[in-house]
């Protein structure tokens, strides 16, 4: 199942892509048509937060619809937004979590022994094919950082590793674009990875029930079509697993909390001389069985 | 004018707190019996984000309740809960804000040329008198940060420094606690700065009508009673002007967002021995004018 928050009319709600990802089924609309009243929750956030019940709901939503084609929308009728488009707090990042990452930003000694987290305003955050503003004047090295980003699905503090993936709802993709001259100007990551608009998540969240392990996904990223960033999140050195249980520790995780996991070598940086995004360059990062995120940079 | 985030039968609400800091003015309530209708926001974020006009109902309903002691209630009926009790986004915090903590906490060098900011989650967030978790067993080195906050009063990006104060809604207390161990095990210092608990906040927000000059504010914190640190505003590397400026130079600021100023030298890393924080300890922070800010470790 893939849940998209999306735009028509004016109207924002939360939606489910059909299997040949043509069509959405409005949630809603579909509620409202089957049982004659308005009782579905309108944002992804307070979806996730009735757990097991909104999946529920989701498919006996699916039984009823499948008798009734009318209730779905053509996917190009629709305006994407990013699946959370105001997260309730930061989103939180794993930085150097690809060892190959790690030493292309600095050398071996900058493979992290423990795990590192800052976070991004949530601010920053845009949809699928919504534009990158290219801060010029304030940044003259805007990055991308392809990343699987993952979604909390209840609220739980002092999480076992072996209990981890139980608490995640989906996952999603998020690029985690940094202003690199920023990020060295203030120290602490927080300011050079904040710009508004710099935050693409989407194009929608994956249920966790369709995938089976979140630690193998191919994950790749291009910049005009050339491929920049291909891994797998395997080589993560702090597999999804222990990231939860560590920040969980002693911060209670909620649900739609939006963790993204880290990059893989190949960003912009790491190149000599290094190849910083320009203005009208496009950004395509593609994970295995979620999709493809793709945004440009404002021309 | 002082306000509160107040609880009293289960009811939250946004109270004035008189001059002599002896009674609450509840804005809903009196509100709604002088003018017979509910139209008063209910949470201090919607107040803020009403701009000049919530200060205008403030004073129309101050006007009112002169001649209506009975609107006021005692202030010991009532339980203070942070002014803002759960933030829209993560708390900013600058890093290394006055140049005696920055040697206390390294060398001259540690003293920083831009400014570093960090971010604590919103689920740090108590009130005043709350319990802060001792969080035993996942750290030994819990540590006091006494700050000075600011309050945004409206949306901004870009902002220029001679403009920034007027986007100030009004100041009030945070004790920064800190995990030193995990903030120095991590690396990036969000991890050591988001333990449940650890982001005390309060008693009230005063409003910015009465703060002249906010960078010359005497700050003290004590442990127990005895004086730790003892400091002003005007000891800030970077002023407040230059903070907002700096943040929002690619980032919207919005109502309601909070900034922690950073924290002046005698924090319990900078003794030697350490000195940190143990069970049943009482940290008091006051600040000039603002008022004093008191939380007791759990026992």
């Amino acid at each position: 199942m893939k849940f998209v928050t999306a735009e028509k009319s004016s109207e924002i709600f939360v939606g489910l892509v059909n299997e040949a990802k043509t069509k959405i089924l409005p949630l809603n609309k579909a509620s409202e048509k089957k049982s004659g009243s308005k009782e579905f929750p309108e944002t992804m956030l307070e979806c996730i937060a009735l757990g097991n019940i909104f999946i529920q709901k989701v498919n006996d939503l699916l039984d009823w619809a499948d008798s009734d084609e009318d209730v779905f929308l053509p996917i190009e009728s629709i305006k994407l937004l990013a699946p959370i488009p105001r997260p309730s707090k930061n989103i939180f990042c794993v930085g150097k979590n690809y060892a190959d990452h790690a030493i292309e930003m600095g050398s071996k000694e900058d493979i992290p022994e423990h795990i590192m987290v800052f976070t991004k305003a949530p601010t920053t955050v845009i949809g699928h094919k919504e534009t990158v503003l290219s801060h010029h004047g304030l940044t003259e090295e805007l990055d991308y950082e392809g990343e699987l980003a993952v979604i909390i699905g209840k609220k739980g503090k002092g999480i076992k590793r072996e209990e981890a993936l139980d608490y995640i709802f989906g996952y999603t993709i998020i690029n985690d674009i940094t202003a690199r001259d920023l990020q060295a100007r203030h120290k602490q990551f927080f300011i050079g990875k904040s710009l508004d608009t710099t935050c693409p998540m989407g194009p929608w969240i994956l249920h966790s029930s369709a995938v089976e392990n979140p630690n193998k996904l191919n994950i790749q990223t291009s910049i005009n079509g050339e491929i920049r960033q291909s891994s797998n999140t395997e080589n993560f050195i702090f597999p999804i697993e222990e990231i939860i249980s560590v920040l969980s520790e002693g911060m209670t995780l909620e649900p739609g909390d939006i963790i993204a996991t880290g990059t893989p070598a190949g960003v912009g940086k790491g190149f000599k001389p290094p190849r910083f995004l320009k203005k009208g360059d496009v950004i395509d990062i593609t994970v295995e069985n979620i999709g493809t995120l793709s945004n440009q940079i404002q021309d």
